[in-house]
């Protein structure tokens, strides 16, 4: 999908709220931010908004000269995570349908995302529970379902630290629920956002359940242009997909391919406006419901 | 006061509203947010807030090729305002302190802000009439109405349309508490945001009450060394002067005078934070109280 000029002022109160974390002379904030500003007033039209994310969280690194801006939130969030992990799969599996229950788990997941979302990681984990239990805005699951008891294998696209703690039970009830399925979970090489990355699947232990596969991608959010062939050969070759979050589906919106589903909370209004929903809605849907202009 | 990388943001959200109300193609908003990003990106430390607006509007309406960017909300806040004149003047008359209850009223009118608040008419009257009664977080009242008592005329600043209806009725009341002192009513010479101009001021009838002066300013608040001749002349002769609202405190709060009241709701952050109160406190405090780095 294209951004929008709301994309480059949401990117502006990004860079805002990590100025205001890392910087503390007024003098310095004011001249970083406005370089942010003349990088982001050289972009085009036509752009997604993860080209946005790309270039803009580059520059402040470089301007910050730190390379991991939301290191901290990330081992936060894991271990806040983790720390559920136990409670929340005997929650799952005392549930009448433990897979759905899963799912619904893993998307409400999604709303842990420091760069949409302002708060405390207590309160973000609140709100997950909170919304665990609400139904998808837009429910295919069943459809997915079907297709997953006749794949051999699905990919899971990740999207942020803490949430892949919650796919990682989605996916242990899945090889729980078809022992034969192959699965491989897709993660960031290298920090961008509090993206989970290979480091932060080793750290949980998701390779008890799934084998992990580095996109080598600094971009929140699929781009299979930019990605690893390993991680474009299984996009192409996989019999399902799972993408989570706002981030891959920024990058895959336009992808024609069946099984592929989009796993999210839409949390910002241009994603919502684009899909036709609420904002803050659960969405577990198939990529066939989008059509780009 | 000095803006601060906040501000910057500020605008540029600011800048966003606008578009969305009166741009319709997305690559158009694309193409002048990005104009504006270039413009912002190209101001210098030091400036104060309103100097940040001026640039800005100018700019955005040179862009837009629209001279009155809020004519519509200002004409609607005027009439919503003078709809309520005569059930208030009787609230405030009825009350145990008219002077008191009428600067309460035309300070929590400052809340009828357009750059500072999103939200329609009918909600921000509401508000109005909620934080009317509530407390002022800082209380200079009885310093100002011993000042005002050997006063023989007094400068109001005024800030937005609308709330000038309110302000009308604080200078009536004052009027009719002290028959002989001679009131002027600053207002702005043309168009800014949705601050209070020469023709508002006609349209509501304040000439009755008190002489209307031409700022000549198009800053969102006073700036002496850009505006008229006679209000600067009037800005040190007189002998007790009320500022309405944010615009006027970042343009003034710097003088140093004596019987200067700056009278608004905070609400920003990076105002509140400067004064040392919580967002959205309704002020009424001396001059003295600001002590600039």
């Amino acid at each position: 999908m294209k951004a929008i000029s709301k994309c480059l002022t949401c990117h502006v109160n990004q860079a805002q709220r990590i100025l205001d974390k890392f910087v503390i002379s007024e003098h310095e904030k004011w001249n970083i931010l406005k370089k942010v500003l003349n990088d982001l007033s050289q972009l085009n039209y036509n752009l997604k908004p993860i080209d946005i994310a790309e270039v803009m969280y580059e520059k402040l690194e470089n301007y910050l000269n730190k390379s991991d801006l939301y290191s901290e939130e990330k081992k936060k969030s894991n271990d806040a995570a983790l720390s559920l992990y136990k409670d929340f799969k005997s929650r799952i599996l005392d549930s009448s349908d433990p897979l759905y229950e899963a799912a619904k788990l893993s998307v409400a997941g999604n709303l842990i995302d420091f760069g949409a979302k302002k708060g405390s990681t207590e309160e973000l984990f609140k709100q997950v529970i909170d919304i665990w239990n609400q139904p998808f805005s837009i429910d295919d699951f069943e459809e997915f379902k079907k297709s997953l008891f006749s794949s051999k294998n699905l990919l899971f696209i990740a999207d942020n630290a803490g949430e892949l703690v919650f796919d990682m039970l989605f996916i242990e009830i899945i090889k729980e629920t078809l022992h034969d399925i192959e699965i491989f979970v897709a993660l960031k090489g290298k920090p961008i956002i509090n993206d989970a990355t290979v480091d932060d699947g080793k750290y949980i232990g998701i390779e008890k359940f799934a084998t992990i596969i580095d996109t080598k991608l600094k971009t929140a959010g699929a781009s299979l242009p930019k990605s690893s062939e390993e991680f474009r050969r299984l996009f192409y070759d996989s019999d399902i997909i799972i993408a989570k979050g706002q981030g891959n589906f920024e990058g895959l919106s336009e992808e024609s391919r069946n099984n592929l589903f989009f796993a999210l909370v839409s949390k910002c209004e241009v994603i919502s406006d684009f899909i036709g929903v609420e904002k803050n809605s659960k969405l577990f849907m198939n990529s066939k419901r989008i059509r780009q202009e």
